[in-house]
């Protein structure tokens, strides 16, 4: 009993391209295994030279994404341009149009997903977004379905394949983040939109969607606290390296009760966890659910092939089940990163010569901040060297001002360096 | 719009009384989040004095099993007392009826699998099997679905976690095998079917369940290589750490063409390697499909709590979705693990005294086995001490002719230890 689909792919970049490839070269398997025939009615791209595409492919190809949109015969659009608009207009289109969706646009759930799958919900139509955080991981899936009986409690996720392979590189190799950024480029990691990723707003993206996902909430981005990786030097990645740590650029999501915590920042979590050994370009979530304890997932989180993958389970599973949308909650107050209590790494530059830790001691002191450790690394009176100190748990807030005095400090060479710890 | 579903649950073992708190106690928010209701109508057990949990969360009792499963009012039978018969019949004879299914049984389904799935393709019914391997990883969605699109052509997998357990204990605190049995069974890890566990079948029978997942194929397991974890001593595990290798038994399945390659063993893998890090009593299954790449999910493998929670999202997938069956593959040959090509641990105590690594190395190179490197472990002349060895690749068949000419060796006391290598 076969099912026949038709589908229109807008967008033939790395993505639409892969996703093409793999349909008309290696879905005879995937056919045999699920009964779903696909049929690919028409691709569209606005740069017309990926009219070659067609040809390879013996596909027709428009430039024109109505020709899909209206097309009354396409059941599953399959939008791969990303970017806000017109992305969003397609896919509302399409919904209108009685077409099921299926997207890996990141950036744009994360802005209008709210709205969108309101759209999908009252026309009663299907919106696949594997693809959209961890490229090959079957995250979404696993946490819609798999953990459907759970409540998450927490989640930290390296969302971000770019920073993690940058911080990777810096680590292993002991250089600077230029240039381990110059090798991300190299290597094709980061494009014109870097920014996005070493900013951290690619990883805040995704985990908004995750907030969707695990607790029914749609946050605004705008008021979520974000910092990337720029900041970070290859002196801080050799320090927590012997304080047995090693820094991350992570997503984090904690859940208690009415409270939710978000937000997107680099965190010395320990060496021994899981996430630690996530390397290279890899994408990881560990997170811990009751009832199903912990649980972590690592896979590719980009590039063209590996994300076909989740694209084509995609439109596999818009084929076969109905609409189910995910209850959302309102009654959600989110926790402001002043209010944190975390412990921390702080670097400052300081003069070598006496009484300058008396100073320091005395501030963070007067703020109620406790130190765990701290270590002078190196010996060259009068000049400035590193002091790294780990904090007891402390209100975030606390740790600004404070810092905000030490820097004002005539033996400190500021701004000091702050990482939060995670003590997974 | 809601949707009502009536279960049974048949067996309130750790599973099932689990299963019933998870759903009596907090599946409130899951009823928001899915529109779906459950009512428990009944749970059985022949034990009777598991009747004080009918009167814990008032729902009615029966030790008649076939009170549920001849129940008109009840849609989904949720068998989790395990073991062959007589749960195959339970399990039929609800099929029969028209109810959907939901098993942890993994024995089994290894064994009958085959036979259970056609008659719910025949019936139209569905089967959940979630919590049959690894308890709480949604690994067989994982697979079934979000992996629909893709080959895997290779996967290994910490299938069980006594086993991990007492592994990861011998290396951890130095203690042999039979201390760290010991602490398993102190921690309810190893109980009266612990053989199961130890000898490698448990895995066996969760590795013929993931055959079927990702290549359509239910083995005859009898025919299988299983090799339990007994014969690894701390000797060998503080050995292979020096090479930078950790041991784990490990479900392994390789896929290349029509050759199915399926095998249970401990096995040598490299130490940085993200599924050396699988600690405790952790699953853990790594995997490699076109296109989706290198994938790995790690989380709890049993237990009553976390395992409730695959139980609970198969209860609500039956609830949703409409059957949907792997097309079996018939044309498979399965690779014997005679003909494997493989690199080797090998170690012999062996008398110190000249000459005996000649006489070892003549017999190895008369079978074309060649070394990649030796090294004796200590020095005292005349008596027996440990030579390690690490291969090439070499057939299989090769290396046990080989071994048993050497124990033959008056310079050996045998049985010498063999171990295969996987570079992952």
């Amino acid at each position: 009993m076969k099912i026949y689909k038709k589908i229109g792919i807008i967008g033939l970049g790395t993505v639409g391209e892969a996703t093409l490839e793999a349909i008309k070269k290696h879905y005879s398997l995937v056919e045999k295994r699920t009964s779903l025939k696909i049929k690919i009615s028409k691709i569209c791209d606005i740069k017309k030279e990926k009219k070659n595409l067609a040809y390879k492919y013996s596909v027709p190809f428009t430039s024109n994404p109505y020709e899909i949109i209206n097309d009354a015969n396409i059941d599953i659009v399959v939008e791969l341009i990303g970017g806000i608009e017109p992305a969003r207009t397609y896919i509302l289109d399409s919904l209108k149009k009685g077409k099921d969706v299926v997207t890996a646009n990141k950036a744009l759930l994360s802005k209008y997903g709210r709205g969108i799958f309101q759209v999908a919900r009252k026309l009663r139509r299907n919106i696949g977004f594997e693809a959209s955080v961890c490229g090959a991981i079957p995250l979404i899936r696993s946490i819609s379905e798999g953990l459907v009986g759970c409540k998450v409690r927490r989640l930290y996720g390296i969302l971000n394949g770019t920073t993690n392979y940058i911080l990777y590189r810096m680590r292993r190799d002991r250089i600077d983040f230029k240039e381990a950024l110059k090798e991300a480029q190299k290597k094709g990691l980061a494009e014109r939109h870097s920014e996005l990723d070493i900013k951290g707003f690619d990883a805040l993206h995704k985990l908004s969607i995750l907030s969707y996902l695990c607790f029914g909430v749609w946050p605004k981005t705008d008021n979520l606290y974000v910092e990337g990786i720029s900041r970070i030097s290859l002196l801080d990645i050799m320090y927590v390296e012997e304080l047995s740590y090693v820094i991350k650029l992570l997503a984090i999501a904690k859940k208690d009760k009415e409270r939710l915590d978000l937000r997107v920042h680099p965190t010395l979590i320990p060496s021994e966890h899981p996430l630690s050994g996530v390397n290279s370009s890899y994408n990881a979530v560990w997170l811990e659910a009751y009832p199903a304890g912990e649980l972590l997932f690592y896979g590719e989180g980009a590039g063209g092939i590996p994300t076909s993958s989740s694209v084509i389970s995609d439109i596999i599973n818009v084929s076969f089940v109905k609409p189910r949308f995910i209850q959302e909650r309102n009654n959600i107050i989110f926790t402001k990163i002043g209010s944190l209590f975390n412990r921390y790494y702080i670097r400052f530059m300081a003069k070598d010569c006496p009484g300058v830790l008396a100073k320091i001691s005395k501030i963070l002191a007067s703020l109620d901040i406790s130190i765990a450790s701290v270590t002078q690394k190196e010996r060259e009176e009068k000049k400035f060297v590193p002091i790294v100190m780990i904090t007891h748990e402390a209100k975030e807030e606390s740790i600004h001002k404070a810092l905000s005095k030490i820097d004002t400090l005539s033996v400190i060479k500021g701004p000091s360096q702050l990482i939060r710890i995670e003590d997974l």
